[in-house]
């Protein structure tokens, strides 16, 4: 923080809430990648403080969205999945918020479905009004973008696909054609679905890639805000597939640049049944080929250091603006991408490549001086920033919501004694009938739960033998000693440990603790006298 | 049934769901009460289908009455307790019904606590429309009466109290003056709130009385309804306490008529932690005193047997009115009474004397014919009820919410092989200070699970030692052996089971299974290949 600590309020106004989709939590330089290079977040790092190991609840999008909008786990927010409908039931960040005068709203992705037979139930008109917001997670969607649109699909209503028509891009999905496309020595559209194509730059300028697009609506929405308070959920489709990047970015790094894959021989001889589900998968087997790796990875790290120069560009307009002064920034991911670790592409399944993600926090205020371009390398979980948003506004927590704990101390400089040692990450692979259908599994069997300690990592599978991995022994975990005998004793306390989690969940959101806690006295003062002779 | 199979239609079109508050399953001489009679649903067991062992979700009234309002275990649905919010996430019974065309409706009580935050939360108006029905989970409070006010409280805006004021009952709270206090020798108000008034007779002639106008309103709501479909829950307040019953039931039975208390003197001496605080408790001391029982029990006996003869009434309207002919009765309650067995007065314990209730249901259907007059002991609990209701009104079942089983099987004289062979259910000593402060239990640590099987009885208790019963070498569960080295191995199988339960719950009831079943295809079909080459 370059300012003195005089200039800087006491209380925190604004939260600028920055997440980018499939970012790995070892794809930045600041956590160690020996080629590329993302200066910015670097600086942000030290600014504040870089949370080495933080972890997310689920591993797709949507779970572990869903799991970060509200401060709950997967089980107690029931999104479990992609496109499973975001209960109206579940209070989001924007509604623990906007009630104390937030304007909360989200550029970009959030992934939420609505909720329309919820709606339905209750009356809500789902597009105005209360009953939009509880449809769009709790954000307003000032400029809602969750991206992703099929070859030929016809995009309507879209502002980015819009914008690109206005600049020349046609066509009905310029999203698709321009944005994510490039073209061939024919001039022939090669999409970028196919990811033979990766290499190529894409069909648009790099002002008007969607990275470079969705920079600008957050800074038009900040300038908008003026000084009135605000939560910005500013959410990045990149680096997620397709992996297409604007020149320069797509020729930045080449093959010689890429990180080597993790991954043995015994993995594929003999995997979990599930792993081996997801290992058949196209991402997969396509991942599993080195030409692969080396065709998209390099582009994948023209993305991440796209992006890193966006927000370079975003930070500085915080500061020149005079935000930089009253506003939490915080910069994470969803969860991460395979890259043909372990044989596997995409996600879904719980070895550190996805559950952990990156986790910058720049508190501006002076009382945490102390602790700027701090790692902390404690356990921490995306549903703790929720907690830490409420904390650093000066509001009221919520324990009856909230699961995760405010990390406040530590961009203090503290270290609490009592920090949780474990954190935790659930997924189904119901939706996914090439993993599903040769177990034989219905699709309520199809339930994964990870408790990951210091030591340890446990995957509790329906049904099926659990997974288990010895980080201290085996940090790459390489070695699945889910049914090694020699460590019954291990697997059985860390099955306890998760039954123990699970009992203790939040089911009870509709209630208070201390309303609970003074019950018994309201009753007596009510006068209500049971049983008495 | 009297009338000819070729009559009777071969759907359900209504729906006559009647709960008892606090009525346990042997308070029935149909379940072999010795001294007490109970003609009108000994008759209605005849008619149809008497369930021997079903049990609620909760042994209390908030929980269990969710659990058969929603269909859900409580720790689905999170409403843990009395006046714990029914989260406006939840669908109940109505919102399941009500879009197919009937009308949904309560007459007495229900116990449901508007979950007022959610309102705010979604801009629903919890005076009105669906937001009113919400906040009265799912009925539309044709005449909701939840009883139960304290002396000296001024009832204002009560149909029942406004009754009794225009006949003369006058003052701030008939209900309580008149409805459940008594005369002294010298003309002076004895308050039902006192159990040592129970054998004098209320201060209302029996045509006034509580059960006797319930009853009243229901014979309205069905005359009312005419030929238009209906779900009633015709919820009465009795037999639970005060324990004040109208001339002539107040006197119709004595202290040799009543059943012997079930305890041991080990109960008394060596019970579980938890069991130990609410013997502790004023209902349990009063119980424990024979004088006690046998001024208090006798009136509760007269209290069933005025509810029967009231239902002997409304079946005879029924009959009359030729609902009998397309209306499925239930009749059940929502959890049973100590009345000092196991040194315990009230309930919130799992011992069967509360948590196992009368279920008797007619289902007027011919195909129903061959089961009349049956006693099925297969294990059925209340969240059947839904499922149940849904299959007889030929509506589509509704397994991401629905917990329970129809219970058609059954009523068609079927045995299904399949069954259910354990019921489940949960309770939260939280709220009760007398026993949670002598244990030094945070509120969040009070949680109590209770599996039952035909053979087993196993309470899994927070951080305590859990109860475990031998039910076959013990059925009246008088000796706890749930710290006995002997069955270390069952109570690790219960346990098990226990856990398996509860991974196993529907947390996820936005989305239908069969659509989880269809995604990865729509998926595919919608131009989604992700991770091709």
């Amino acid at each position: 923080m370059s300012m003195p600590a005089s200039t800087r309020p006491a209380t925190v106004r604004n939260v600028l809430f920055i997440m980018a989709d499939q970012l790995r939590w070892d794809y930045l330089s600041c956590a160690g990648h020996p080629t590329l290079r993302t200066p910015n977040l670097d600086a942000l790092a030290q600014r504040g403080v870089r949370f080495d190991r933080a972890f997310v609840q689920g591993p797709v999008c949507g779970a572990s969205r869903m799991s970060t909008y509200t401060g709950r786990y997967v089980t107690s927010h029931g999104s479990a999945w992609n496109f499973v409908p975001l209960s109206v039931g579940q209070k989001t960040l924007g509604e623990h918020l906007r009630p104390h005068g937030l304007r909360c709203a989200v550029v970009g992705k959030t992934h939420v479905e609505p909720d329309l037979d919820g709606a339905r139930r209750l009356g809500l008109d789902p597009s105005t009004g209360a009953g939009r917001l509880a449809m769009e997670g709790g954000f307003e969607p000032w400029e809602r973008d969750d991206g992703i649109w099929p070859p030929g699909f016809k995009v309507e209503g879209n502002r980015y696909c819009d914008w690109l028509r206005g600049l020349g891009y046609t066509g009905d999905n310029p999203w698709h054609d321009h944005a994510n496309s490039a073209l061939g020595p024919q001039g022939e559209l090669l999409s970028g679905w196919e990811m033979r194509h990766a290499r190529r730059p894409a069909r648009v300028a790099e002002p008007h890639s969607e990275t470079a697009y969705t920079t600008q609506r957050a800074i038009d929405f900040i300038d908008e805000q003026g000084d009135r308070p605000w939560l910005l959920h500013l959410s990045y489709i990149k680096p997620h597939w397709p992996y297409v990047a604007p020149a320069p970015y797509h020729a930045m790094y080449g093959p010689q640049d890429i990180l080597p894959a993790v991954r043995s021989e015994a993995e594929r001889r003999d995997p979990h049944p599930v792993m081996r589900g997801f290992q058949q998968t196209p991402p997969s087997l396509s991942f599993a080929r080195d030409e692969v790796r080396e065709t998209v990875i390099p582009t994948y790290m023209g993305l991440v250091r796209q992006l890193d120069d966006q927000l370079g560009r975003l930070f500085d307009h915080l500061r020149a603006s005079g935000r930089e002064r009253d506003t939490l920034v915080v910069f994470t991911s969803d969860h991460g991408d395979y890259l043909g670790d372990h044989w596997l592409g995409e996600k879904e399944l719980f070895h550190d490549t996805i559950v952990r993600v990156p986790l910058i926090v720049v508190d501006p205020r002076p009382q945490a001086d102390a602790a700027r371009g701090r790692t902390v390398d404690a356990l921490v979980e995306s549903i703790d920033l929720l907690p830490t948003f409420l904390d650093a506004l000066g509001l009221p927590p919520a324990p009856q919501w909230l699961e995760g704990r405010s990390l406040q101390p530590w961009l203090a400089g503290e270290t609490p004694a009592d920090w949780r040692d474990a954190v935790f990450s659930e997924n189904t692979y119901a939706f996914r009938d090439p993993v599903r259908l040769p177990l034989g599994r219905a699709v309520e069997d199809c339930q994964m739960t990870m408790l990951r300690t210091e030591r340890w990592k446990y995957v509790h599978v329906d049904g099926l033998r659990p997974q288990l991995f010895d980080l201290a022994a085996d940090p790459q975990e390489l070695d699945d000693r889910g049914a090694d005998p020699a460590l019954a004793g291990v697997r059985e306390a860390l099955a306890a440990r998760l039954v123990e989690w699970l009992r203790r969940r939040r089911r009870m959101p509709t209630i208070h603790p201390d309303d609970i806690a003074a019950w018994n006295r309201r009753e007596l003062d009510a006068g209500i006298r049971i049983g008495e002779w």
